[in-house]
């Protein structure tokens, strides 16, 4: 009962300069965010007025201006650059060109999981890591200070904003011009905006079309916070056609699309394959890495777990704050959802857990225990959902 | 007035896996607690019922019980685990004897604080690393990953408990044993709880007396949250005849006694000279640590600014989420207050801030510019505040 309570209660954010507001804080509370999140020492908008089911389909439809700031920039520039970006990530980079965007797992000498940002190459000496929730400057710096590395690290002046949903394109190109459908996916490209020059990538963290401005602010021009509410209202106006609205990460389309969240749904406690993320590292023997002796150790004696989705029974899911238990039939514990919630589309509650070996084949029945006390059957499923 | 109005709001904090809750957060919200900050991906209870004002008298007169888990210990052990954490600060740790707590400014290699933490040194070879808001687990292993040093270093599954108050001393001698009262400040030792044993410590955010048991999970013997409200319960039990409340760092007591807040008062931005830590490396030319050249290029060149106190008018202060600006007399932007409050004590508005050195001198004279759109007057002060 009183995990029970506790999914009820509402607490509330104690704001400070600590918890780093951004150039659109002052417009997302004017468009009527109700709850935070905090990543990377910054606010996360997590919800506007409409419930999460309502905001959904809203993003299905049409195209919505969501505040990721918090995806900071780690940017790596100068004569090791590119040696130390590919000392952090057991994936590949010879191949990659200037343009690219590049998912990166991140691990440390253990191979436990660190982070899993995008890599986005603006030169053969300067990179950008757009980071989850851990402090990657800090470890590429302490890497670089350890090796005596010839680099500059540093956190840029960057606050990306997602344009998301099936009209992102229409409106995009409103704006920066008819090229920018032209942009691939994990591509990005240099736009004019207002006499500045801007990354906008086509990306972003939604089963939907999207871009991803990495707005930065040139101080020597404008007031950080006036320009970006500049660039906020300029989306906003021109996005009222195609019924623009704010939104944040949607938590039933990210499960829905099997993407994974750092510190929810895998942590440092997790190697890559447990994420099922070795396809970004099919060649990984030919390079040199961090963890590389670790990761090799774990391939060759397998993993005891793996991530999958798992659907489970009801119209409705609690919240996820603490993980769900997950049981075998037999009442063994085989894992715990650690994000869940009902689908509309799958009419069924859907989450994301690591899952004992033995139990991991798609359709094994599994049993969810969720915090009102209810023992729902459910079934283990491949990722992405599918309908 | 935007600013205004956003000052007014109280915003949710979306709860999840990532923001981790603690052993003892089940009895935080039993107690009544209405706001949380997040620091190092963890819970921290930033309020419950009682207004800041009154949590401070009583934290003045009785005794507290704080859920300070979110100071996460970074433990660094093994033949090279001293060489390592010298490396992280100016400050030497020749003369350091196990037992002891030392505040350790922390610095990259540009000089920038990326950490004020407190260092334990448990053994010759092994040390806790007790740490302000950001990842200095990914700091240490990139520095020993560099430099091939024969370091283990992990997040123990260690769980910090403050007693803050003038009758902690009373409280934790009915519990621990009368031996508990000949604890220096600033030293620990090794007392015996339910067959367990436990580090406590003098020490404690705060300007009152009080001590810091470093809960650790012994995980083969119990279940963590069992055993955390375990400790919880003894100490809230014996704690009734002291009249003991629930509590948090106090905002009022803090600013008054001029102890920092990372990420608050000062940022990666920030040398330890701007925040007044040379007494805290005055031997730093004998032994090597990272940032050692622009540190010492610093002290030669002398700093722009440092952080005083000010003291400013009115018998209220609005919430400080957004920094104050704060001026001369002669109207140059010269600083802003980072943390504010009103402070009873001292019948004044209190705040700190980093001052521009030729107004650095305690008497200036300032203007704050509140978030109600007042301009206050207003003096700078030495720290800590003095009645």
């Amino acid at each position: 009962m009183a995990s029970l309570i506790h999914s009820k209660i509402k607490t509330k954010l104690n704001m400070s300069r600590r918890i780093r507001r951004t150039p659109y804080t002052k417009r997302v509370e004017e468009c009527g965010v109700t709850d935070f999140t905090v990543v990377n020492h910054m606010l996360l908008p997590k919800g506007f007025q409409k419930s999460v089911e309502d905001d959904y389909w809203h993003l299905n439809e049409y195209v919505q201006l969501w505040d990721v700031s918090c995806q900071r920039q780690v940017q790596i520039s100068g004569p090791d650059a590119s040696l130390l970006v590919q000392k952090m990530t057991p994936r590949s980079l010879k191949n990659m060109e200037t343009g690219k965007c590049f998912y990166i797992p991140m691990i440390d000498e253990n191979a436990g999981m660190i982070n899993d940002p995008v890599l986005l190459k603006l030169d053969d000496d300067m990179f950008w890591i757009s980071i989850a929730d851990s402090d990657i400057l800090l470890w590429a710096k302490g890497i670089a200070v350890g090796l005596n590395l010839n680099v500059n690290i540093k956190e840029p002046d960057v606050y990306p904003l997602a344009v998301q949903g099936p009209k992102a394109e229409d409106l995009m190109a409103s704006i920066f011009g008819e090229d920018i459908r032209k942009l691939k996916f994990f591509n990005f490209k240099v736009f004019d905006f207002l006499g500045t020059k801007q990354i906008i990538a086509r990306s972003g963290y939604s089963n939907q079309d999207g871009f991803e401005i990495y707005f930065k602010c040139f101080e020597e021009y404008f007031d950080k916070n006036e320009m970006g509410e500049k660039i906020w209202d300029i989306i906003w106006k021109a996005g009222k056609e195609f019924n623009i609205a704010p939104g944040c990460p949607n938590l039933i389309d990210r499960i829905e699309a099997g993407l994974l969240s750092y510190g929810n749904d895998f942590t440092k406690d997790n190697n890559p394959l447990e994420c099922n993320l070795e396809k970004y590292f099919k060649n990984e023997s030919e390079h040199d890495y961090i963890g590389k002796k670790a990761l090799k150790k774990i391939k060759i004696n397998g993993v005891q777990q793996r991530l999958k989705g798992i659907m489970f029974e009801g119209n409705n899911c609690p919240p996820c704050s603490i993980p769900f238990p997950v049981y075998s039939k037999n009442k063994k514990i085989i894992g715990k959802v650690t994000s869940g919630i009902y689908s509309p589309k799958l009419k069924k509650n859907i989450g994301l857990s690591m899952i004992l070996n033995e139990f991991c084949e798609t359709g094994t029945e599994v049993i969810v225990h969720t915090p009102d006390s209810k023992l729902r059957e459910g079934i283990v499923s491949s990722l992405p959902f599918k309908k």
